[in-house]
């Protein structure tokens, strides 16, 4: 017998709940609008809500709620909205998109080095023209933020004999690359990186943290990889460095406004890579995973995975 | 004082010999055709040869000759020829392309997985459309071949967290692989395999081992990366099993016969990736360098790198 929960997902709440039930979790009860949470808060003595995008307001209001699991590793957009009542234990994913994220800077690194592209459009003319295609072997990655995601990103990054140099705010983990920068020394972080991935959470300091002063400290072949949160830049400045080729390019999965506007020069720039935020993918079965390992840890009484500690920002 | 060295290339001996005296090594001469290098063996008392298609009848001819080295990994093409004198000792290549060559393997399969076609794609009509990327996490990998090529896909592969598989003759460096499998277990190899890729020598033995049986085990889904040599798979049964959709792709450096004639269906098949021959390049630069260090190896009277010994095959 579990505790009532609540999961609250605006497209798949109901297939989340199909597989929770099936791994023998058997009080989960869907919502996929804030009428259809509210219809259910009021029946039922909802102690844990499962989801993304959860009214926050709902937590003030329903002092049965004890704990939100998020479905993902930011939580820029929850504290966005407000405060967390203090009774409420807030937790995000941790190490769940890890090497999927990974994957995906990877991907486009080799992509880009190899010139995959330009071997596309040769095939499609039937040219045999062998060219001199780049390596990653010995070139400078840069990875800020070094959580899980970055933390991941360092070891792949080993895998293929770079240099790894890391920012970090608090230092963790600064032994796991071959030169550690503070949060005050991103121009210095950026001035030797042939590839520049951003990794870290969104809050107050992070925010626009790559402006116009850090892009133009780049060297002008470097690439940018953003799988972190487009307000991580200032994408005005990042444009602009880009048509005036001060930098070598970027690859994107977040942007300030997502969907991407149709207007966006970024669609067209040449050598940017725009993808839909979906680098790093919650799906009903890695969340409901992360989930029932948490719930058994909080219906156990232990210490949850993941806890946002109140007040921080990440 | 080097000894006479005839460096035999057909486009860049003079490169190779800047580089070289460059570096210290003057008694270096260039040759681009048979008939410049019977000029300089009838000139000099050449004692080394570097190269690629250097014709073996002057081995024979020319009797100051005692060591060719070659410009590449495989000696395939030397072999076919005919036979080395006794008095020569042949080295090919070992170790030089190992890192390329697997940035080349995850280039393609991270590109895969990670739809980067379709997300141009979308790109290019200004569409936001996520869909679930697929990830190498967990997929199984076969190396055919355990040298330092395939060594160095495995050592990759373990930083994607993939269960790896090996095949090899002699059985050497099965223990890092989670599955060895010996040369007359191919079949078995294959069956279970998500991604195949071939690091092998071409051999009387190896020729054409992926044949149609092997092709026909695989999973439907699985894709072949080629990186060895174009004859090491009967590339018609290849072609058969694309048409029929028995095999979901493959990524191929190396053909039967290059460049790829127009013709072959290879160029325009879906989910096929040609490319030309350029995964694993000689350069000046790291062709010189192998060779330099063969060299003081050679003048201090120590054991070369990469020797093949008389009668091998590889």
């Amino acid at each position: 017998m579990t505790v009532p929960i609540l999961v609250y997902q605006p497209r798949a709440a109901q297939r989340y709940c199909t597989y929770l039930r099936d791994q023998g979790c058997d009080t989960v009860y869907p919502a996929t609008t804030r009428e259809e949470a509210e219809a259910i808060l009021q029946q039922h003595p909802i102690e844990v809500v499962f989801g993304i995008g959860f009214p926050l307001d709902l937590l003030e209001r329903y002092s049965s709620i004890r704990w939100l699991q998020l479905m993902s590793a930011g939580v820029d957009h929850v504290l966005h909205q407000g405060r967390v009542p203090a009774r409420v234990t807030l937790t995000r994913m941790v190490g769940v998109f890890s090497r999927q994220m990974a994957e995906y800077v990877f991907a486009y690194l080799l992509h880009i080095e190899k010139g995959i592209e330009r071997l596309c459009a040769q095939q499609r003319e039937q040219r045999w023209k062998p060219f001199r295609a780049g390596v990653l072997t010995g070139k400078v990655i840069g990875v800020a933020g070094l959580g899980s995601i970055g933390q991941e990103v360092v070891r792949k990054a080993r895998a293929f004999d770079m240099k790894v140099h890391g920012l970090s705010r608090t230092g963790e983990h600064a032994d796991t690359v071959d030169r550690h920068f503070s949060d005050r020394e991103w121009v210095d972080f950026v001035r030797e990186l042939d590839y520049l991935v951003l990794t870290l959470p969104l809050t107050d300091q992070t925010r626009h943290v790559v402006n116009e002063s850090v892009l133009w400290a780049m060297k002008p072949e470097a690439v940018i990889v953003n799988v972190g949160r487009g307000a991580l830049m200032d994408e005005s400045a990042l444009i602009a460095a880009l048509q005036q080729a001060r930098l070598g390019g970027a690859v994107l999965d977040v942007f300030e406004q997502e969907p991407l506007p149709a207007e966006s020069p970024l669609w067209r720039l040449p050598n940017v890579y725009v993808t839909p935020h979906m680098s790093g993918p919650t799906t009903v079965e890695n969340g409901s995973t992360y989930f029932l390992e948490n719930l058994a840890r909080y219906q156990a009484g232990q210490a949850l995975l993941g806890v946002v500690e109140p007040g921080a920002a990440y």
